[in-house]
């Protein structure tokens, strides 16, 4: 077998233990003469399954018991209409916008409501988050919405507002379970699972009970919030085979420690390949030291006519996946739990081989 | 490992060659070194893999060129919703009502516009499909709604009517890839995928080009199908692995001589059941015979006080998941594609030796 390392921002690498397991248990997991993917979701199989998917999620992120979670479907972007139609209930919201993502929630926002800017750092190339004490908050907002990192453009976030009383909702898509968090400081916390969870196709949604009662007539049934929370996810068929490898995804970052373990090895990592691509002068990273992700990471060679090159060197050398997203051009490299820091150095060990030799 | 055939109505029995194949590439698919839930969407492997299942879903149910295939999330319930959002543009909608699944469709429509009820068999517990001539049809309406498989009730469309030009809208999640259709006759086709297709978490949607410009500015960007249309899906991340699964079964599906060879197994496992229950005295179905379902075969018990009984012995045997729905109570046999004759014939012979036990 290939050995590359895959830098995707998602969907993206795995870890090579879970893989394992799927593909041992694949046609019959744990005795049942099932696959996974052929069972009811209301069997005692399955659901045995998600009940420990959550509990573990639950350990993972200490998430309070006052908090539901959801195994919802249609990504973020889907949660992006979901979000004010559950949430709105006649009044306004404020969104933040950092990068691309952020930006985007806002406009598929607009349509269910009075949607305002509380920052916009878009005319700066969304190299920063602004100074919270800039920010423009409405204390009447229904909430405040935020994208805690922005996988095109780089940018996590390395705190909250203080919004009050008004519940903050984060897309965590591209680093949940990353680092740490105090889910009890939030409203909502949402991300599709193609990053840092498994597969594409199911969105987990944490939302605080208290706010499960504001929803629109409009809101689709599968996307009730309260309605799902009521039902364990079951108004409609959930994605079971992406729930299980999410489960799996979880019980190895339990055997690795947990959130606070992995987040040192993510910081490892993402100090090695900052430090390397600082004192280059081949390649640069334009966002502000204490807004830089530890998740995704674009760079950019000083000649931009050698960006073919380098990537048609890189996968060569199994270093997959480089190429920055469209709208930012450039280099991206995402470097999620199930990156190890071995591919990390062979990033740098590859990006130094060719800076020498061009 | 345990010999078992599994009736539950979906997620559903898969093609064991398809298992194989999926076991055997999990780690690497083609050498590419890496697992397809590993791979970025918008890569060269995954939009072959994309490319492929479209072209071989277009060949299996020879869908004609003004036609557009569409791989989504949420199921058909969350198209209960959308199919309103996306074609209803001020006008009214005909909902035909000939089952629990049908019902809900109703249900679920009703916060977008006008629905009106074509036929509802409700009060004749759902036992048939009415006369196509007794059908209440405007024709000024957006589009005319039916359930052509109902998996609950057992309830199978043996024709369609003629609704001019208003365009008819299927859900035909349980039956679609069962038998030959004619693709030109509907409007839109969509099914979730867990019954014939492959794993929860994809609906696929089929819909004539010219119905693509009627959706609501209350769409959600992921469910407006003329944006996922102009995009290959790909508005947002699709649900990668369970494409990749359903392009398995797909392939599986040809290599079997297409849906007009299944339909003949399809036809011969029902007949041979249908023919056993109605010369029993100790199981019935009460559905009217030319609206049978092939696929999803309700029976009850003449006594039912034998129900836990008869469960428990057939779990014991192999024979899994055939407790009916929790509204129709009773049991039910689920006979996708990938459920062999032999299974059928297993569980004939449980319930013959069932019957002369009791």
């Amino acid at each position: 077998m290939k050995k590359i390392f895959n830098f995707s921002a998602g969907p993206a690498v795995l870890p090579k233990a879970v893989l394992e397991r799927a593909q041992a248990e694949m046609l019959d997991w744990h005795g049942s003469g099932m696959s996974v993917m052929e069972m009811s979701h209301r069997g005692k199989e399955f659901t045995s399954i998600l009940a420990k998917t959550e509990a573990d999620l639950r350990t993972l992120l200490a998430i309070p018991s006052n908090y539901k979670v959801l195994f919802l479907q249609g990504g973020a972007i889907a949660e992006n209409a979901m979000i004010p139609l559950n949430l709105l209930a006649g009044k306004s919201a404020d969104y933040a916008v950092t990068g691309a993502w952020s930006k985007r929630s806002v406009e598929d926002a607009r349509a269910y409501g009075q949607i305002d800017i509380a920052c916009n750092t878009e005319q700066l190339a969304f190299a920063n988050v602004p100074d919270f004490k800039s920010w423009h908050l409405n204390k009447d907002a229904a909430y405040v919405h935020i994208c805690t990192n922005e996988t095109i453009n780089g940018v996590e976030f390395d705190g909250i507002p203080n919004t009050g009383d008004v519940p903050i909702v984060a897309d965590m898509s591209s680093h949940i379970l990353s680092r740490p968090i105090d889910v009890s400081k939030y409203g909502v916390i949402y991300g599709g699972a193609q990053k840092n969870i498994g597969p594409a196709g199911l969105c987990i949604v944490i939302v605080r009970e208290d706010l499960l009662d504001r929803a629109s007539t409009l809101t689709p049934a599968v996307f009730n919030w309260k309605t799902q929370a009521e039902n364990q996810s079951m108004i409609n068929t959930p994605p079971t085979y992406s729930i299980y490898i999410a489960g799996l995804v979880f019980e190895w970052l339990l055997a690795q420690g947990g959130v606070a373990a992995i987040e040192q090895k993510n910081i490892a990592k993402a100090e090695l390949f900052y430090d390397y691509v600082d004192n280059s002068e081949m390649y640069s990273n334009n966002i502000a030291i204490n807004n830089r992700s530890r998740m995704n990471i674009p760079f950019r060679l000083h000649d931009e006519a050698l960006n073919d090159a380098f990537l048609k060197g890189a996968e060569a050398q199994g270093l997959l996946q480089l190429k920055g997203h469209r709208i930012v051009g450039g280099m991206r490299a995402s470097m999620y739990n199930a990156m190890p820091i071995e591919g990390v150095q062979a990033l740098i060990d590859y990006m130094k081989q060719f800076a020498s030799n061009n």
